[in-house]
């Protein structure tokens, strides 16, 4: 297993972290919690160091010439650093998921079985150039109980490299073993290889990033992947919907904050009420600056809008633009979702029991919302405290992803002797 | 994402499991239950057809000139088919975990938020040449709710598509889709290839069989994988146990079935009572015919064993052998456990109180085990019904499976109108 690129110094990390991993999983809460306040705290007394590293990486990335929102996103602002301070005191407040008995059963042989939680073990971040990630998943995976590997964007790893040495030096004072926490210490792209093939000693890898960076770590990880690929979220407005409502939240969805992955994209509205809905939605849509781009049916309603063709209806825009389709029905609606959806987040507006019913039980997207914005599906806003990713494919988590999803469960069984006959 | 090999084949069949799936995850319980027991009923009407298909298979087996056992496994006598067609019997008496809210919560702006079971989808399973799994798979796959793809060895390929016919035709009377329950019609290894590339239509393959039949799975698939290696199983018997008891289990875990995943491979004994346990242990285990590997100081007090060398440790026998390390205590032997182990099964046979807790506590094994034999892994005898396989990766399912495991939770959420502030 011992890796020959990089002179097995990936390999080395990994280890060191699955050896950090038992240590970790028999921590007391008070130990993780006090070390993670003390993060916090070190993240505030070192904000002029953190500031002046982020600075060497604004350049190097201002150099090359990328975008305005990659350099926003890059930048670690005095508020940025408060932000994710407090984000590490959030994380101190959660309850611990480890150690939980999630259920406890007698057999009839007076054997006691239950299911406990425990921590997944290493957890790997692959992660683009935001820095304040490296703080936030380090924060969840200790308060799990997991030791982390951390391999951010090459753009940002002056500002990872500073996060990451000062909230190890904080966790050293609370007995977090120096392997539990580790950065990757080069931009190297085979580094990135080398991980996804540690599966001795790796549990879990999680890939935060645009689709092209996800795609390349599942098809190249032998380590169970958690990821989104993108999130192609819809409304369907039913006939009898509270039109209000419907107008407020399919403003809510697009505009609120159109470039995350729980924004809407594609309107799909019941033929009964197209033509009452549209006209007055489209114009509000409009004024707050998105693009419409509509199916026939739309586009002969209000004239003057772009016509969607077929790729419109897979695309996540990420930005002001929306697709809009008249269809027959909440069936019509749920076959669109099938088709065309991503399993993210889908949403119905309706007043209609039977259809309400139909659309909860029929949409298996990972999050399924009755009369209400697609904007809450994460972790905050659903109460799982801090998130640590989404998951569109099924296995193990399935939607905003918390604490919890980060641990897993063993059996354990209290005998007297038993023996099987 | 159409195949050129085989047609496309593969990718037919895999598109017709996803449309079926789209059905089965709301079909009610009644509806799937009565299938089940309709399949049942025509197993065991069917089968003298079961027991000449099955013979074809036995020919062909026994003219490559396959081993005894494998001809055993791959046998269809009567009263097989009675405990497959009980085994479906008991699948539909299992309560159904489709549709369980397993947790629903307020959050302050009023949105009541909750978890409900949901079927994985599509289940590929790739297993050797055992037909009794055709039936069990797809009994339990189509309990949860999900289309199953199934692939088994080559040699059994008139038994299983016999079973399926017949249990297709069952499920047909009760509104299960076609697609439902598919058999891969070829022989040639790259259908294996070909299905493990459809992630877009399978969500989740479990392959049953031996370690190489496995890790060719692990390495090519782009399909999330569920799987065990091997049982590397422990007992460890503490200074102060009940001899007696630490006996009886030794034995039972040894030989009441040696050549499966949770029989014992390696005893620990405490130093203070290896003296005493192990003249007389290895006695009995010798008397029913097991061979004794022994590190040296237990080939110093027991001689005219073999001994162990570092091989020995790494080994599953799923044989009559046992290999045995004498250690310092209940620390020593977790490190064991830890380096050598294979997170399967482990147990600690121990009258103390704090011992308890710190095997339970520290030992990261998919089942835990305080006082009875590591025999009693498994989905049946911890009361899971029927068991679908056993993980020992920790995501999503660590330990044996029953049929909740092949399901997930999507969220959903009952709003009035709320939007992101």
């Amino acid at each position: 297993m011992q890796s020959s690129l990089l002179n097995g110094e990936i390999a080395k990390i990994a280890k060191a972290a699955r050896e950090a991993s038992r240590v970790l999983a028999t921590l007391s809460s008070e130990n993780k919690n006090r070390a993670l306040l003390r993060m916090s705290d070190e993240l505030i007394q070192e904000k002029e160091t953190l500031i002046l590293e982020n600075r060497k990486d604004l350049e190097y990335a201002g150099a090359k010439g990328l975008s305005d929102a990659f350099l926003d996103r890059l930048t670690l602002s005095e508020s940025r650093i408060h932000e994710m301070a407090s984000g590490l005191k959030d994380i101190a407040k959660l309850p611990d998921p480890v150690g939980v008995v999630t259920k406890m059963w007698r057999r009839p042989n007076n054997l006691s079985v239950g299911k406990v939680r425990i921590p997944l073990g290493v957890v790997g971040i692959i992660y683009e150039s935001r820095p304040n990630v490296t703080a936030d998943a380090a924060g969840l995976c200790l308060k799990a109980g997991n030791a982390v590997i951390l391999r951010g964007g090459s753009e940002s790893i002056h500002s990872n490299q500073a996060i990451a040495r000062i909230i190890k030096k904080a966790g050293s004072e609370f007995d977090i073993p120096q392997g539990a926490i580790q950065m990757i210490p080069t931009t190297r792209r085979e580094a990135i290889n080398e991980m996804l093939k540690m599966d001795e000693y790796i549990d879990l890898i999680i890939p935060r990033g645009g689709e092209s960076l996800i795609r390349f770590v599942v098809a190249n990880s032998r380590i169970p992947v958690i990821k989104h690929y993108k999130g192609v979220c819809h409304i369907y407005v039913d006939a009898g919907a509270d039109m209000a409502m419907a107008e407020k939240i399919c403003l809510n969805a697009k505009v609120q904050r159109p470039g995350v992955c729980n924004a809407v994209e594609t309107l799909l509205v019941h033929q009964d009420i197209a033509q009452q809905f549209l006209p007055s939605a489209i114009k509000k849509l409009q004024a707050a600056r998105v693009e419409v781009r509509g199916c026939k049916t739309t586009c002969h309603i209000v004239s003057e809008i772009a016509f969607a063709d077929e790729d419109d209806w897979y695309t996540e825009y990420l930005d002001l633009i929306l697709s809009i389709r008249v269809v027959g029905g909440v069936e019509e609606a749920m076959d669109h979702i099938s088709q065309y959806g991503s399993q993210h987040t889908e949403a119905i507006i309706t007043s209609s029991y039977d259809n309400s019913r139909k659309f909860l039980n029929g949409v298996n997207s990972s999050v399924v919302i009755v009369n209400a914005s697609t904007r809450f599906s994460d972790g905050h806003q659903l109460g799982l405290g801090a998130e640590i990713g989404i998951s569109t494919t099924k296995l193990h988590a399935f939607g905003p992803m918390g604490v919890e999803d980060l641990t897993t469960t063993k059996f354990i069984i209290y005998g007297e002797g038993q023996i099987r006959q």
